[in-house]
């Protein structure tokens, strides 16, 4: 078999099944070993951070990694943005940069550029396959490398793909269960038995219901808050589960969340951090005087606080949230009224993939007790993260209904993910906050200071407008095949979200709403 | 002074006054700084490559460099494949790219990223300014260097930016020519007198018609073949201006326009290279035994073969092309008619955006005899450039018309800079060739020969297919606010291409076309 064929053979071998592509030239051997190895799904993007986001989202509800396929150094520009976010979600995931052959790259022929370094900025493994016969051994490597969380890289000359001698390589086992550290749970007894005030902060595999409700019986037991990291990964909500609040975007909220804590357990979590420096005020959030401890990293968390949870109330229960929906509202939406929708309508066991950002400021409390759910948030801060993750949930649950919860600015970044949505006929259901405007922005040129000597000007509020010419969602996402309707009253917006639940496919709500500032 | 207008007050005394932004929190004074800095127009673009696009487009045809702002590493990815083609155009461009403020770095907050490591591999200049006092010295240092045809990367800390304490630095003087090297002249007289058959190849500014016109007058006086490169920044072509063939982008074709050369002089273009790699076929298209000169590198070309043909033939008036213009084709669209409807209305001094790939293949010489024009094309070979180059044209030339010929596949790359157009009420006229399908890759599928063993299969072949569904760019267009027109019948193209020309600002035209493999 050739290199491209060994290469899928081998993914398809340890369990990467579904290859998110945007090829070129390069990676012609590859696309041509799709009906050689069909095994492997292959899903188009029409741009590579819709690849790249998917890739994302899939992994985070399959617990496995997805396979993308890219062209040359390019094509991982365009994919970087949501290879950012993977890294910071420890996503695992496989990615394949199509290179141009050995003997070529002397040639500086015009797409050549530097790969290497680019991929080393998201990837926690990087290899360069130089000879066929080590495709299999590499592609296996790079599947074990993504399991403990992390982008594996393989650049894959195009040569090395379409000569013969490719090989086959053994499965490779899976990883083993992180370890507790049972010292690191024995000082957080000590901490917490203390009677100092105490904050566990929990991220990583925590966020899950057995390591929430550990954390909430932790919490119970001994007078502890816990707060759940701002943008985790999944988390696990809802009626039933074990409610954690989550530490808030803005540093001065999260302040308030954290003062007076003498101690700060990290479970999966880092130590808390602002997202921005701000002129003046504290990049570090930790308290005055608090001593952080830490219990676990990123995987591994949740079995930690299974047995602290054990050693300070053993065989006790955790409290779940009640089932508890909002109101219907009426009238002209809001943002909250958008949120409380969405609250009263939520279907049983879908995905929220939320990137409605400011606009979606009241979501959190309106589903609170809707029915159990998981949400996927923007951990790396790299807008145009949400429509290409709901392709990639929708294809890795395609039993459950996604709800992806989108700002207005950040749609624009991948839009053309909805394409792919309506070429897989994925379950999904976009709701587009459209408040015209980088609401974001208007806060953040405030809170740095940029506008101190009064309010910001003319030229300033241009730049972060979005509404000339307003956008037309519906007309967008018809332009890529999904089915769209604007709506601008709360009976609309739950009109339109009854009918895109009810029907399979993808669907795309465009919900005018006021900005904040009105 | 805060640093943020530091920078502004400098880029706009050295000439650069367009800065296309997608900003972030950590580029919030720079927003704010254009209230302080009028001279500093801002132009929105909804996603980065769509401002490092226009950027290309606007250096290419104003001859000076735009300012690009970008938010953090992931803004910088998404801005890299326009950055790639702007670097093999040899592009003047200053990037600007926040970063998070100097002491917040430590912390690792989710944005974090290596940006330098990134920007090293398309920038010709980068640095990372530490202190509001260098500001302006380090932004003039940045127009300088990109005025030898690079792209010039600031990464600028917030704290930098917001800081008091910033300057001016003095404006910086325009570089002096580039002087002709005598000797490699004289030994191009040699070459060109010595009767064996020479081919001469140009590039670089050897493109408008300075070049142009020396390039024909020494063809005439030595017998000599001249070709311009595959892809130039910016060719000046049409009725009365000294026509000259471009260099084929398949390897095959090209290798027939070289064939039997014994000498290549290259006038500002690099030595020809196969765009891939295809498996039993040469990397390198000089052939065999030919010996290769060069007689001027990018900048110079243009002078050096005026020198030149003056040696060879002092007096001598170059050929020009004569006005011609194709028949109006009638009936059903082909990639063909489509040119032929250009060719036969293109407005007179038209900056023409060529992204038209595969499609396009008709354009060159329907347009041969057309009122005089530009051409700018994909030289980097990153597709997601047509659109927002368009933008970046239409602004450095308000009083030109803009044809952007655009690719189905490759105008869902950069989709956003159709609502820029709209917000600046741009004179562009964009034409998509809507074939449905990634013709280059079904064409270059057989040519690296991964279907030697017969058609490609059913897996391959569908992984290349844009139908499914079909993508409707007027719905598109019109939710960004671009006037658009879906066209089957040469008579529809022919009416939407004059109202388009006749009306102010962009409208988009969507011409179904047969893809080549019917």
């Amino acid at each position: 078999m050739n290199g491209a064929q060994s290469l899928l053979t081998t993914l398809v071998g340890n369990g990467v099944d579904v290859c998110f592509a945007n090829p070129g030239t390069s990676e012609m051997h590859f696309v041509a070993a799709l009906d050689a190895v069909p095994q492997m799904r292959g899903v188009l993007t029409l741009f590579e951070g819709v690849a790249t986001g998917a890739a994302d989202g899939y992994a985070r509800m399959a617990d496995k990694p997805a396979g993308v396929l890219l062209h040359l150094g390019p094509g991982l520009g365009n994919g970087l943005a949501n290879l950012h976010n993977a890294r910071r979600a420890r996503t695992p995931m496989v990615v394949v940069v199509g290179d141009h052959a050995t003997y070529h790259k002397k040639y500086d022929a015009p797409l050549e550029s530097d790969i290497d370094s680019v991929a080393g900025t998201v990837s926690g493994w990087v290899r360069r396959t130089a000879d066929t016969a080590d495709v299999a051994a590499d592609a296996a490597a790079a599947v074990a490398a993504s399991r403990a969380g992390k982008v594996s890289t393989l650049i894959l000359p195009a040569d090395v793909s379409w000569a013969d001698g490719g090989g086959t390589a053994p499965a490779i086992p899976a990883p083993a269960d992180p370890t507790v550290d049972d010292d690191a749970v024995l000082s957080a007894v000590d901490v917490l038995q203390s009677g100092a005030p105490t904050v566990i902060l929990i991220g990583g595999d925590a966020t899950r219901t057995a390591g929430l409700a550990a954390a909430v019986r932790i919490a119970a037991a001994s007078g502890a808050r816990v707060l759940c990291e701002t943008f985790p990964a999944r988390l696990r909500r809802g009626a039933g589960i074990p409610a954690i609040e989550r530490l808030a975007y803005f540093a001065e909220a999260a302040q308030e969340q954290l003062a007076g804590a003498a101690h700060l357990i990290l479970a999966g979590a880092t130590s808390p951090v602002s997202f921005f420096a701000y002129p003046g005020k504290p990049s570090d959030l930790v308290p005055d005087g608090c001593d952080v401890h830490i219990l676990a990293e990123h995987a591994g968390a949740a079995a930690a606080l299974e047995q602290l949870a054990d050693e300070l109330s053993p065989g006790s229960i955790a409290e779940v949230a009640a089932a508890a929906r909002p109101e219907m509202p009426t009238g002209g939406l809001t943002a909250f009224s958008v949120a409380a929708v969405v609250g009263a309508l939520l279907p049983e066991n879908a995905v929220i993939v939320d990137e409605s950002n400011t606009a979606g400021v009241g979501v959190a409390a309106a589903t609170a007790g809707a029915p159990a759910h998981d949400v996927l948030t923007l951990t790396g801060g790299a807008i145009g993260y949400g429509i290409p993750a709901a392709v990639g949930a929708a294809i890795a649950a395609p039993d459950r209904p996604v709800l992806s919860l989108q700002a207005d600015g950040s749609a624009m970044y991948t839009l053309s993910a909805l394409w792919t949505q309506a070429r897989e006929n994925l379950d999904v259901t976009t709701v587009i906050f459209n408040n015209g405007t980088y609401d974001i922005l208007r806060i953040e040129l405030a809170r740095v200071g940029a506008t101190s000597a009064g309010a910001p000007g003319p030229r300033a509020l241009e730049l972060l407008d979005l509404g000339s010419p307003a956008i037309d969602f519906v007309k967008i996402a018809e332009g890529m095949g999904v089915p769209a309707r604007r709506v601008t009253t709360a009976e609309e917006l739950a009109g339109a979200m009854a009918d895109a639940f009810a029907a399979p496919g993808p669907h795309l709500i465009d919900a005018v709403v006021p900005s904040l500032f009105g």
